[in-house]
């Protein structure tokens, strides 16, 4: 796959551009800073949120919901939601008392351009915007969708999902993990919001939980996939091209899928990932083709 | 007031150990360490939650449910997830980059008594606990009911409501605010998140939104009384009997109530205050006598 080139996905490039755009307007409009005192706290939010980021997961959540035809914007607004979870978690991840990372998406981490303070509660704010717009009727007009958008979703973010996955991982620093462990501390950190993402189109479409198995099966395969791609990068990546800090797993002496594996059967292990990804959505036509290629894009990636 | 003793109020003494008790019960029961990189966390946020505080955000709950004769079990439930809002609040508040507190509920703070990552992860665990518990169908079996619980305390939670009160606070470090601008900061850093507490029974209750104009009034009232006698703490208070560090807003040369009004005046302000809540259920019966209780507590207090 190294001498593999990028493969010029069409639909992914449209329709990852579209996302892009989406994203960043509603962010716009969400965070319009107020002529008062929390104006610093929307400048930092803005400067988080806005411009940046592959917007894996609003994406993810808008080509679920082609499969169940959900509104377009609405399913943009819950993808937009899950960013903002996601930004919440880079925010605080980045933080002097956490990985202290100073650059971020190409950017100076908030804590850098702001202050540590104003970095907490950004991604404070963020994480209650998030359930804000989920428990919004804009975002579905049935109030059971909008309970259950906001009760998976705070199980991918909390203690069971993103937060304690990130626990696991400081706790790493003490001990060697095998790879069981690093799979499940990844499955926590990183693969509960991927795979919530996947299935909030689900849940708008008003599936059933047993009708989902096929679409937890993708996204849990895809979120692991893009986890090892990014301990690829982090091994061999470039930091201009990644938009920030690498090497740091290796520095700090972090077992890792490449440092368990190395790098060529992980590669291997992320395309194998990436295939049953695929395979899961073989009932389906051509409108989860752009499912099938954010799988693919999952491992097709230098950032 | 100074040399009015404490006034022995049974109803509220009985009520009130009823609530911390059930309240310590229900984080018992969610906060079981689980056997894995986690389990520090889920001690940092047993030691922030369970065992110390008033509990008044979980009170006021179950005394306005009261009014709407909802399951005591529920609005419990409910109050419990509004109070975790409320630890994770103190717990960011507490971090050095904020407040730097060692002290609060009469212990060492979590990022004393763990560390700083440790008491990042634990407030956003608890902010999304709060969310999971107002989401599910064991707080309310209506999920338009669970959807606006949610939609309301995100409001009352972001950037909006207590994160941009925290904003407003850490910008009048430079800058001497009057007491319009005082005010105003209040009701977004403490007096939404009180205010939603009153407002969780009446939505509880299924209380159209203009059915609940009194009692809003009344939680306004009692969340301003409730931030007059903090100051007042803080400017005479006794750091053994406050369990938390007092003097600070004066080193700090923060304009407070206290600051802007004078002791005594605050003083007057605040039984003002405590008056008109209670006027405001006046078409209440004995149904009421909680809510009562709680407002006229707001000023007899010593922590």
């Amino acid at each position: 796959m190294a001498a593999e080139p990028l493969v010029a996905d069409d639909l992914l490039e449209r329709e990852g551009q579209q996302v892009r755009d989406r994203v960043d307007a509603l962010f716009d409009q969400w965070l319009a800073a107020p002529d008062d005192g929390r104006q610093r706290l929307f400048e930092a939010m803005r400067h988080a949120a806005i411009g940046g980021g592959k917007r894996l997961r609003p994406l993810l959540t808008l080509a679920s919901s082609r499969l169940f035809a959900i509104d377009e914007q609405r399913a943009i607004r819950a993808g937009t939601a899950i960013e903002a979870i996601h930004v919440y978690s880079l925010i605080h991840d980045d933080l002097p008392c956490m990985d202290d990372d100073d650059l971020r998406r190409g950017k100076a981490t908030v804590h850098k351009q702001f202050d540590e303070a104003t970095a907490v509660l950004a991604g404070d704010a963020f994480h209650a915007l998030a359930f804000e717009i989920l428990a919004s009727p804009d975002t579905h007009e049935d109030p059971f969708v909008r309970s259950e958008l906001v009760l998976e979703l705070a199980r991918a973010s909390g203690q069971d999902g993103m937060a304690g996955g990130q626990m696991m991982d400081l706790a790493a620093e003490e001990q060697q993990l095998d790879l069981t462990a690093i799979t499940r501390l990844q499955q926590l950190k990183t693969g509960a919001l991927i795979e919530y993402a996947v299935e909030a189109g689900a849940i708008m479409g008003r599936q059933p939980a047993d009708a989902r198995t096929s679409l937890r099966g993708y996204a849990r395969n895809v979120g692991l996939a893009f986890q090892i791609a990014d301990d690829l990068i982090d091994h061999e990546g470039d930091q201009a091209v990644a938009g920030k800090a690498v090497g740091k797993d290796a520095a700090a002496g972090k077992a890792t899928f490449v440092s368990l594996l190395g790098a060529e059967r992980a590669r291997a292990q992320a395309e194998l990932l990436v295939a049953q990804a695929i395979e899961h959505l073989q009932h389906h036509g051509e409108e989860a083709d752009l499912l099938r290629a954010i799988a693919r894009f999952a491992v097709q990636r230098d950032r």
